[in-house]
């Protein structure tokens, strides 16, 4: 399944697995994971086809190579050509109380995604996980999840196509049923293979893999799909979360299943720069969906990486290093107007804007992002979340 | 957790575990498998203080050492001689559709234990487990656990103190829970070092020990023991579970659950003598519940092996050997009556009664047990089934 890596050039380490992102070069080198993984490259041909298909702008992490890599993408949209739906599946692993940026990316594009399509999505909260790898009660992990639940909502899914779920809450019936079924697919050298598995690690850890698997399946909701076993799905996630989804491939046509459909993202970076992804240890390290506009404006200022020179003379004669600049790099993740971000990348470039006004022009993009956010959660109820994860049936999510 | 063992003592090898019952020398020692897994020895101290609570004989099993070892039974009965209750955790991995006196002799004397202190039981269908070690279909290892359910009910369980439940259906909720608590309590060292999993097993394999443990905690059916986190568990088994509750034993009090106490049972021999546990794959080997008086008098004429002499000369002589003697075995299993028993064991013994006699007398016993059990079976009815298997309380489970 992987492709064997070529030790020539492995002479910078990179290790990313859903549990650790880090290089030994700094950055990482996506084109060597697209290569490792053997996932393909996300080109402007498929980025053009999801334009015609849905007939609207592909969203800026498209467009933009955010969304850098996938499996099997144009397959799921030939099928989608030809009148064949799909269903969506993407996930959060509850494991803190406030959500930073990097952790609304898939969920933004998600809602894309479900928007453009018009398609049903499930999202998994994977209390399990973080009780089982943090360390934190059961009762912990399921606050966090609802607490979390609240802020996927605030993104806007449509309640009438969105199922959200926690494993605590929902494994068992069809769901236990295909998680035995993956489980009898994999052998513990095979998952120690993927993730690196120790023997000193906990059996709940070697569970786990299947819990995740199987929502690519559609009889693991059988409120949902009944007699639906052959529906597509297509999975939005950050490029870590590849592994178990290599093994869910691997598995699906043993079991009677197509294999999902992937779509894949890079890390969001950290505002000390691109060496991975952002910390949670780390409050100063990532702008929160919390954080109030003048704790957004300071981070940013004392924080975000700057590719702007010593001096402004310096400054004025070579330009900004935009190949290292988070301001940037934040902005082409954020900034919609493409417009206007290409001319910050041509003015800063060039040395002709300094670091503080692209700055100050994050702050106000971010500021206003957050903003929203926090109104559209403010307006989350306990009734909303309870709706959004109630097992039911959705009628309309195809329409 | 187990004892060292004593290599000097292991010229014979005897492997005991829930999937290989087997020794070099032929018979099990049951003195050295409560020396290895660290058990204790059930005396006539503790039968007859079971006497003595109940206010009841004890039953054939306890009093003739068919459950010869134990776990803190003493404990629970000094818990309930205080007044304190406790329930009862039996199961079954439904691998064969029908079954066979062996598979009879745990329920058999649960049920005599549910009767006796007057306590709920519940009673775990591993569908799950076969599914995975047998290969079986979900649907086919949930039709076997439908099926074995009716020769259980059959047994005479109380309908207003026994839950029946299978894996696939139930688990789920607090039972997955409790599953997620136990597996962050278990290294994948540990289990490879209790049931001897290899890395080319299946992760299934290693993901199911903890399904079997949480039956031991009262938290894993919130509908029966709500607000009863620490009331005691008592299982009854085969000592061929033992490997999974000296695991739930060492994981119970790092969770806040009483250790289950247990009682365990030796094995129901072979027709063809006493080598361990019987196998499914003969259909010689075992008297099932489905055979007719007529296949069971051959069955025992033909197969069940002699202690009796090679000719009537030298069996008067000698008289019959008892030790390896299967129709005095089985009866010591199965007719009820002592002094019946002790007058063949006496005559057989001196050689004044011979081999044809005493499976003369097998064969009526039997017959009359299974022709029971059938007629028990037949007036079990699908909706007697729902009935034990449907999650309910039980609010007369303790009277």
């Amino acid at each position: 399944m992987d492709k064997k890596e070529d030790n020539r050039d492995e002479e910078e380490e990179q290790v990313v697995n859903p549990w650790e992102v880090s290089s030994s070069g700094g950055k990482i080198d996506y084109d060597k994971l697209i290569d490792k993984f053997g996932c393909q490259r996300l080109d402007q041909s498929l980025v053009d086809r999801v334009h015609r298909l849905t007939g609207r702008p592909p969203h800026v992490f498209l467009r933009r190579g955010v969304f850098f890599a996938h499996r099997d993408l144009n397959e799921i949209m030939d099928a989608y050509e030809k009148g064949e739906k799909f269903y969506l599946y993407t996930g959060r692993g509850p494991s803190s109380e406030a959500l930073h940026l990097g952790h609304l990316v898939p969920f933004m594009f998600t809602k894309y995604l479900q928007d453009a399509f018009k398609v049903p999505l499930v999202i998994q909260l994977t209390d399990d996980e973080k009780c089982m790898w943090k360390n934190l009660s059961i009762e912990e992990s399921e606050r966090l999840a609802r607490e979390n639940a609240k802020d996927i909502i605030a993104c806007g899914f449509d309640i009438t196509k969105t199922f959200i779920f926690s494993d605590f809450d929902y494994v068992g019936g069809a769901f236990y049923k295909n998680m035995v079924k993956v489980a009898k697919c994999v052998t513990y050298n095979k998952v120690v293979g993927i993730f690196g598995f120790t023997g000193e690690d906990h059996i709940g850890k070697v569970s786990f893999p299947p819990v995740q698997a199987v929502p690519s399946f559609p009889s693991s909701f059988p409120h949902l799909f009944p007699g639906k076993d052959h529906l597509r799905c297509l999975i939005p996630c950050a490029i870590d979360q590849d592994p178990y989804f290599r093994m869910t491939r691997d598995v699906a046509p043993r079991i009677g299943y197509h294999k999902p459909a992937l779509i894949e993202s890079s890390f969001f970076p950290a505002l000390q720069g691109e060496t991975g992804k952002m910390s949670a240890s780390d409050p100063n390290s990532a702008i929160y969906v919390t954080d109030s506009p003048k704790v957004i404006k300071n981070k940013i200022n004392k924080y975000a990486f700057s590719g702007g020179r010593e001096s402004i003379e310096l400054h004025r004669k070579l330009g900004a290093n935009l190949e290292v600049d988070i301001p940037v790099k934040y902005l082409s993740f954020f900034l919609e107007d493409d417009a206007e971000l290409e001319h910050i990348k041509k003015e800063y470039g060039a040395g002709r804007m300094l670091t503080g006004e692209v700055k100050e022009c994050l702050a106000r993009v971010l500021t206003e992002i957050v903003e929203r956010h926090q109104r559209a959660r403010a307006a989350v109820t306990d009734e909303m979340v309870d709706a959004f994860m109630a097992v039911r049936p959705l009628p309309d999510m195809f329409n």
